[in-house]
């Protein structure tokens, strides 16, 4: 079972509109709402295509309840912390008629402050799940107040009770999971410049190892991803750009890196799996969802490459 | 008393970004809620201002409860009727840093549908607090499958008790409420342009008061407003334009109105007092609200001009 943590969950509520127009008054029809934040996307994932995962995260408040129904509706398997800070809202606007490039529009709201005690709760909550884990995620930002080291804790956390676990964070908690030994983080180009500097993701990734991760894939969206490993540096990329809604991709990617984890991949077999996942995820219309028919389109035509060895590697 | 009608409540959230840019995210410091709908904001500038008014309308799921626990927080007296209907949301982004004439962004849900049953017993609330009502006000839009002449019949039913209504609304439920003998019709230039064609909001005044209301009043924005009456037709401007928000401007000129019906003010002194709440609502940060001290300046300073005679009146 993957175990999934989301410290700072959202209700994502979607609006569609023809064209953003600041300053103009947007009469919207259909409005999508499900249960958001970066772990509960990976555990929708991963429910998608059939593996066992648990989700966990504080709730609090009226939209804490429609975070709750959403993943029963969804079948999403839970265990839920109420806490008495309001989950947060995140509200995303897709513009049908946008011009060429310009992505969804974001207003993210920052989510209430979570007590001390409460993270004690949390702690426990997620060590309460650990019998029966084989990979511990954890996955996004913190909510106000969050103590900086709480990804590191549970790394240690995980690794009492010998249990890998994957971080996908940036800023300091990033680089503080690095330090607990993470066993893999997962950055994006510009969470990995903002915590080492410099543009070379390669460079960048063997800062992060350098402080104690394991592993480091860092996502460069449409031209795919890196890992630098204890057993190597590779590079995949998509066969074709898939067009769609990217907020979820890395999510997606974090799935099959934790699912490959568990079930002790090697590398290369996991980073082709991470990108053909991302691809099919932004195919699919919501975040956390997948595009099965891209999903087997793309998985076996990830492009390879040996970042250690001269010759890129002939797709197989 | 002042009873108010909403029949579309809306839980109102404002978000503060520096600049409002179609594709980005936009990471949101403060966020404010607060219930929203026309008739709720009339309500809450009477209350403000210690005059006696109930705000009545539909609410449902967990917004409603949101809904109502800000009305009670602002002392705003009400009497909710639980519906299924989830009531809506309505997000604000003001950008403080906005080009010059911006004005925020609004993101409007269209509000769940309310059913026949509902609507009937939001009739029998409205009934049962007409007892001791002086006014009846019913404002803004309908939700999804309302009847088109709610209104109409909420007007019939106030002068089944010899109540005066007073109707702020567009579209046929305004056309519907004129010929039903509504006392008071407040449209703005732009929902009297499209009820009656044309551009002149005097002679698409006299077409409301021809089909059956008893005054128009059309909201010109920092051009004041005129009124159309069996009294007489003014003109009232304000001294200066205030800077603000000029969401809910409108429903502070409606408390006026209202309150004038209520106290059969003349209908001069109805006017100014008017478009000095007006005013004193855009210099109030949030809709619903009045700045006191920019009501006490303009009060005495709004420009009458009577327009049945051929020279400006002189202020008083």
């Amino acid at each position: 079972m993957i175990v999934t943590v989301t410290p700072n969950p959202a209700l994502d509520v979607s609006y569609q509109v023809d064209r953003l127009r600041p300053g103009h008054t947007h009469r919207i029809g259909t409005v999508h709402e499900r249960a958001g934040g970066k772990g509960f996307n990976v555990s929708r994932v991963l429910t998608d295509l059939g593996r066992d995962t648990i989700a966990i995260g504080p709730v609090g408040g009226v939209l804490g309840d429609s975070v709750r129904a959403d993943l029963d509706d969804a079948g999403i398997r839970h265990a839920l912390l109420p806490v008495s800070a309001p989950t947060r809202m995140t509200i995303t606007v897709v513009a049908t008629s946008a011009p060429e490039g310009e992505e969804a529009t974001l207003f993210t709201e920052p989510g209430g402050p979570v007590a001390d005690d409460d993270w004690r709760r949390l702690h426990d909550l997620v060590q309460s799940h650990l019998e029966t884990a084989k990979v511990l995620v954890c996955s996004g930002s913190l909510p106000p107040g969050a103590p900086v080291d709480c990804y590191a804790d549970l790394v240690r956390l995980g690794h009492a009770h010998a249990i890998p676990v994957l971080v996908d964070a940036g800023g300091p908690a990033l680089r503080q999971a690095c330090a607990a030994g993470a066993d893999v983080v997962k950055p994006n180009a510009a969470e990995l410049a903002e915590a080492v500097g410099g543009d070379d993701p390669v460079a960048g990734a063997e800062l992060l190892r350098a402080e104690g991760a394991g592993a480091v894939v860092v996502s460069l969206g449409v031209d795919g991803m890196i890992a630098v490993t204890g057993d190597g540096r590779w590079r995949a990329e998509p066969p074709y750009a898939v067009a769609g809604n990217p907020t979820g991709a890395g999510d997606a990617a974090v799935a099959a890196l934790a699912t490959g984890l568990a079930e002790a991949q090697p590398w290369p077999q996991r980073l082709r799996a991470a990108v053909a996942w991302s691809s099919a995820a932004v195919a699919a219309p919501v975040a956390g969802s997948v595009d099965q028919t891209v999903l087997a389109d793309v998985r076996d035509q990830v492009r390879l490459t040996n970042l250690d060895l001269t010759e890129p590697a002939r797709p197989t």
